[in-house]
């Protein structure tokens, strides 16, 4: 579904496979059986299967550790965080991450250590209770939700679980497919939200372009509750370039006169412990009143010690970027890493295309149609584990069966490279099978 | 509601105030207005709306802040506890705490910072998705709950919260009234649960007979899917002479056959640090096994490091019951402070009783009926606040005015004492307003 056509370019369209005879593409097979049988021989066990920092990286915030002590627990207005109490995150947390997310200490909720808790709580309390918009979501008879494909599987899984439907929407190199969007959202009430990941999106590492999020932030919805869960996981997380510029989706739908569209997620999963972290959301001051209204039968207040550590810790804007600068140099040897073997490997056969992203956690690699599956089933028997196939689409269901994610960020680089390479050997073999194949029908 | 009768002897019938005659009630009102010009003039300060633990209690667990550290942060099985995983808790996590609740390692779920979250969590989930003995509350016309009264207010809300109704159930010396409970649930299929805190209840203070534990664990219920919430929040929290007994619902409930009707709530709230602390869900392997189905959407783990620095920090049993001493000691001089003044002030005038509990959070004093909301009023207006009137019955509504719930954790024992006097003096002076005017009639 991706079009990668313009982006990237075969290097040398000559040895494309496609164009190779039979004996030919038989010989390279032969070569590659003997390269499959050596891999066999070592054994391997290595996983890139997650968006999991790396030991390196999780190293860079032990200090954290230490700055939260017998003489150090109490946050802005004598709050001792030990105790009970301050529903949506202490003073300092919500003004760190406020800033950390471009909104106002008023637009923003501190939670617990993880976003995806609080994607998940949002889309619960919209089934539950409704929206500032409208009622509960569970009084309809039908809910769908607009997914941007390929997207995050823990994304869709929480629509399956609630029983919303999910509607894929491709996406282009500057965001989802907004013609689209607009065209579905118009004139379906039954549509009541898209999920978005705006900058470095998981898996494809697009960063969503001005006029996409304008389009987002203006496009008439039938839905009056109609939500856009923006999850901005990746908002500092760049790979040793800048930093990505991504047009902030609550001044959009503000210029718009509609500040109510949009729920920002964010965390620290991936700035410091990602077990461990600080969760965030924002939106309008409209929507935070209504979900802090909502979170006070929920419980009586967050991990006030691990927000205070996590402010006294990161410091301020210029301490949070000297710390991803070390994020981006760890993962950066990674990324590259990956994008050596892939080319050594690939390039020029025609067989495969990959992103080349800034930032973020993932490559995304499109195989040729109808061969994902059989590639990560072949890498994992040969001891590499990918993400499975068909997990960054609704359902599980990649229809043209050839997306597959690559997440380098947690193996050494040395693992990755092998990793990488074992997944070209099994892209390369079930790539000339089903060369084979067409020929012989 | 409460039948207090047979624990609360008056020390001296003769002098209860509502054999005395209008002068003398005057008389004594007259020295009474005097005391509240005199405590206006302190403009006093004081709180004891909740149970929250003093500071000295909390900087008993100050140590447990160094645990974790950098040489410090890997669970068993080479888990490190800084990454992402580990769904249902960290190994060491659910020994520990699976010892603590009396169940097994696959009874257990280690969640995050608040047992009410897993309260929340568990009965939305029920609300959506049903358990594993039925569909989804909210297909159903009408979901009730049965409220022991008087009970906890966050309880409470949480059904008010999801629009389940409530019933409200008098608690006797030694737990709900069950001949009650048993003639509601037989008949009731919308009667899915009860809300129980068995030990040291909240703001009882009574603790469950084995006969009543039986009795829930076994009656029929028209509600196949009915349910116990049974929140153990005070299993450990003793006030100086030894632990109270009472039955365990799970082994009561396997022994009769209805092993899912329990989920079993706890947390170290009240163990360490309210706001930094560790919360557990137990109950039969298949509701567990149920309940990780559901969690695995909403999260990837809960805080790993926490749950370790709790289990490095508690040793063992033997290490949780010294901790717990240390507390005992803390809380018994301030209820000790209470028990005083109010014996000083009250006894014998038969209009108040109140109970002397062995462990928990509360002392709970019935004034006269029609009497509660003004004597919490009257003490505000003198600077001192205690939880509000009705909020120990579903929808705040106590039917008789006259409870009044006492949290003296949090000040100090002098300002227990005072904050105590105050309520005393409000009390009197209300009680003999309330005699005045039914004389006056």
């Amino acid at each position: 579904m991706l079009n990668f056509s313009k982006s990237f370019k075969l290097k040398n369209q000559m040895t494309a496979y496609q164009s190779l005879s039979k004996s030919q593409l038989l010989n390279i097979r032969d070569q590659l059986d003997k390269k499959i049988e050596e891999i066999r021989k070592q054994q391997l066990s290595l996983d890139m299967t997650r968006g999991k920092p790396s030991e390196a990286q999780l190293d860079l915030s032990l200090p954290m550790l230490k700055v939260v002590g017998a003489d150090n627990y109490t946050a802005k207005g004598n709050v001792d965080c030990r105790n009970y109490g301050g529903l949506d995150g202490i003073s300092e947390a919500k003004e760190f991450f406020a800033q950390y997310l471009g909104v106002t200490d008023q637009q923003i909720i501190i939670g617990g250590n993880a976003s995806l808790n609080m994607m998940h709580d949002a889309m619960s309390i919209s089934m539950l209770h409704g929206t500032t918009d409208g009622g509960p979501w569970v009084n309809e008879a039908e809910i769908n939700f607009l997914c941007p494909v390929p997207g995050y599987d823990r994304h869709f899984a929480i629509c399956e679980h609630l029983g919303i439907k999910m509607i894929p929407v491709a996406m282009t190199e500057h965001g989802p497919e907004m013609d689209r969007v607009e065209a579905l959202v118009k004139d379906d009430q039954t549509i009541k939200g898209i999920w978005c990941v705006p900058k470095y999106s998981n898996p494809t590492g697009i960063c969503y372009s001005d006029e996409i999020v304008e389009r987002m932030a203006s496009m008439t919805a039938a839905a009056k509750d109609f939500r856009i869960f923006w999850d901005d996981a990746y908002r500092v997380h760049h790979l040793g370039h800048k930093i990505a510029d991504v047009a902030h989706i609550l001044d959009a739908c503000k210029r718009v006169g509609n500040e109510d569209r949009a729920y920002i997620f964010g965390s620290t999963s991936k700035l410091t412990f990602p077990g461990s972290g600080v969760a965030m959301m924002a939106g309008s001051e409209n929507n935070m009143a209504f979900f802090r209204k909502h979170l006070a039968y929920q419980t009586i207040g967050p991990d006030k010690l691990n927000q205070l550590r996590h402010v006294l810790f990161l410091k301020d804007k210029a301490g949070l970027m000297d710390h991803m600068e070390k994020h981006a140099v760890l993962l950066k040897a990674r990324f590259d890493a990956v994008q050596e073997v892939l080319a050594d490997h690939l390039s020029g056969k025609a067989i495969a295309h990959w992103s080349k992203p800034e930032g973020g956690y993932f490559i995304d690699l499109d195989a040729l149609p109808g061969t994902a599956r059989e590639i990560v089933a072949m890498a994992a028997h040969l001891g590499v584990k990918l993400t499975p196939a068909g997990a960054t689409f609704p359902y599980g269901n990649d229809p043209e069966d050839k997306n597959i994610r690559i997440a380098p960020s947690f193996p050494t680089v040395n693992e990755v490279s092998k990793a990488t390479e074992v997944l070209c050997v099994c892209l390369e073999k079930v790539s000339i099978n089903q060369y084979l194949k067409s020929a012989d029908h």
